[in-house]
């Protein structure tokens, strides 16, 4: 059954009023030293996961609630890592106490997904049958290995059941493969501006993308590492490319427009507000990430799709599922359009499922997922305050 | 005020019944020994434009029509250079005896725009100041200037007024262009899948291209003639987001989907039939095209915008126009939507333009106007059916 959501009826209202920051945070590291079998077939021989956590898990373990990011996020979620930092965790204003997120009642856990660059194992780490980086031969990873990692991580941290696993865009998709995975070891997910596979234009962006790093003569087939170089011009247009996706043109055109930094040079410089914005964007992240992350992040996402085992029937993909549902997409995204967050609810509903559903009315495209919207996280608010703890019973 | 087009009421029908191929054609080449001043202020001492013909000039001179090409287009509209050809003309479809644009009545003219690499003066020819190819000191071009050139081959073929301009895409802003700059010299302006300036999306993209290309090693500051190599790894991811954009998510996913070409192989090889397409259109157009001259079409796209010296308002940039308009947009046309074309409309009635405006319901996307779609066609045969031979009144 769909439930309506009652915007503003739970007791900390709908703003940032009393909500605070979890304050200096520091991020740990798990070792896992047993082999991991990823779907590919491939086998690590042991890894880490990088993570950091705010709030409090409680008595019997029940007020867990894991973060997924997406393609370029990380396990720094809240918080600063010292006074001087300049920004704070890329889901601060969801995460702190009395926020939407409230790390009074939840313990929250945000991870660096495996084959990610902030710490956890990746291509840039040293493979230990060769003691040299694994760069090409660090393995292709999926969705489902994420979850299978991010599994131990809470096996290791004593916790059997999460409360939740909330994530947007690829975040969501790892939220909604824990509760295939696992569906008695998570109670609610929030899958949020995501979709249950790619669409062949999504995938079309991220072949450009990968082409664009693959081709940069200092890729030297992803072992740059030995060459004391990194592909940045690809990794940098790559990171051009995906911020027009993630805005609306809408967006664009309120942020940017048309408008001209000093007028018509009739040349190839940035003359555009909007053109000093993307080689801005482009160059600190190819100056900040790893190429060989960025090109298994985006091929997760290219092979993302639980039904394609069932012939195409995500119904019969979810069919086991027992984790109770907040959907939300974005009107203007159209990267992950709402009608794909609808073909997630429609099949959960065949499946008898508990599934709140909203279509978010946002200017900004994709990136709203990432925003203060106020009735987006009213939403969250809401559906979060509403969550039980001290039951570990699912559905 | 608006026309009602009554589609099918014209003789020859809706189909290609009876039409044919214009034949083998050979292109032309007109020389131009005068300066060419630009709008950008520098000065081409002398020109070439290389033009293509098909169907007869009539008595007094009342039936050509030209066509202006898009990004990538050429003079080579309608036939083919030999029967060896494997492929005709980039609107065959459309140019022809009995097709839509009807060369039993027409004299139709394809001309390769200025800064062009298929036969007109561009970076790649050589400048009679130095005796080295122009490279990167061959200026950036407007709309505006193609439409002064292609108003200066009209002269050269002894052509007052010219029955229709039509184009699709970049294409349609030079059509518009002609009844802004000549508006005693068009009787007709069809302006296809366009807009009045392109959106901040699409500058983005258009940027996102150019970076690929500018920060390719074998770019050389535009100077890669010099070195005998091109700038192909640029130029290849630069066609391959464009063919994205000229697309519609449904069409790729019509004609892709998800589609595995040998199943998942946990590679970033060509694993999904999209990707080898994508590649291939990459690969195939960067060893034909030149990337100074695709520098140098994206930048005409982005500068174009006619409202600009009118503080944004279209319809005052229009108020001289005395051409009549078919305007023609593609509901699935995400880079020029049907929004944009509903502009130039709005603006054309405000000034008591006779305009005709059909949004026709097509899946393809952008690269709908370059195909044979009953419905588009259709349209395009009942207005140039109507347009009157022999008559050089305007409006």
């Amino acid at each position: 059954m769909t439930e309506n959501i009652s915007v503003g009826t739970h007791s900390a209202g709908t703003g940032a009023v009393g909500s605070g920051s979890v304050g200096i945070v520091a991020p740990k590291i798990a070792h896992f030293n047993a082999p991991l079998t990823l779907k590919s077939g491939a086998v690590l021989p042991q890894f880490d996961l990088v993570y950091e956590t705010y709030g409090t898990l409680n008595a019997d373990k029940s007020n867990a609630v894991l973060i997924c990011h997406a393609l370029s996020g990380t396990h720094h979620v809240a918080g600063k890592h010292s006074e001087d930092d300049k920004y704070p965790g890329w889901w601060d204003n969801l995460v702190g106490p009395n926020k939407p997120l409230d790390t009074n009642h939840f313990f929250v856990i945000g991870v660096n997904n495996l084959g990610g660059c902030h710490g956890s194992t990746g291509a840039a780490s040293i493979n230990p049958a060769t003691d040299r980086p694994w760069g090409s031969q660090f393995p292709v990873l999926t969705v489902e290995d994420w979850v299978k990692s991010q599994a131990l991580l809470a096996d290791y941290l004593g916790i059997q059941q999460l409360a939740a696993v909330i994530g947007g865009s690829l975040g969501g998709m790892q939220a909604l493969q824990w509760t295939i995975a696992y569906p008695d070891r998570v109670r609610h997910a929030l899958v949020i501006a995501s979709a249950p596979n790619l669409t062949a234009q999504n995938m079309a962006f991220n072949e450009v993308a990968r082409q664009a790093i693959i081709t940069d003569p200092e890729f030297y087939g992803g072992d740059y590492y030995a060459h004391g170089v990194v592909p940045r011009r690809g990794l940098r247009i790559a990171r051009m490319l995906g911020h027009i996706t993630y805005l609306s043109d809408d967006a664009m055109g309120a942020k940017f427009g048309r408008v001209l930094k000093d007028g018509v040079k009739y040349s190839f410089d940035a003359e555009f507000e909007m053109e000093s914005y993307l080689r801005y964007q482009g160059d600190k992240f190819a100056g900040e990430f790893d190429a060989n992350t960025y090109l298994r992040m985006t091929r997760a996402l290219d092979y993302y799709d639980p039904a394609l085992a069932f012939e195409g029937d995500l119904s019969a993909a979810l069919k086991h599922v027992k984790a109770k549902f907040l959907v939300v997409s974005f009107t203007s995204d159209w990267r992950f359009s709402p009608a794909r967050s609808r073909e997630i609810v429609k099949a959960l509903l065949d499946n008898q499922c508990t599934v709140s559903y909203a279509e978010v009315t946002a200017a900004h495209g994709h990136d709203a997922f990432l925003m203060t919207g106020a009735q987006y996280h009213a939403i969250l608010r809401s559906y979060l305050s509403n969550i039980e703890i001290g039951n570990n019973d699912a559905k």
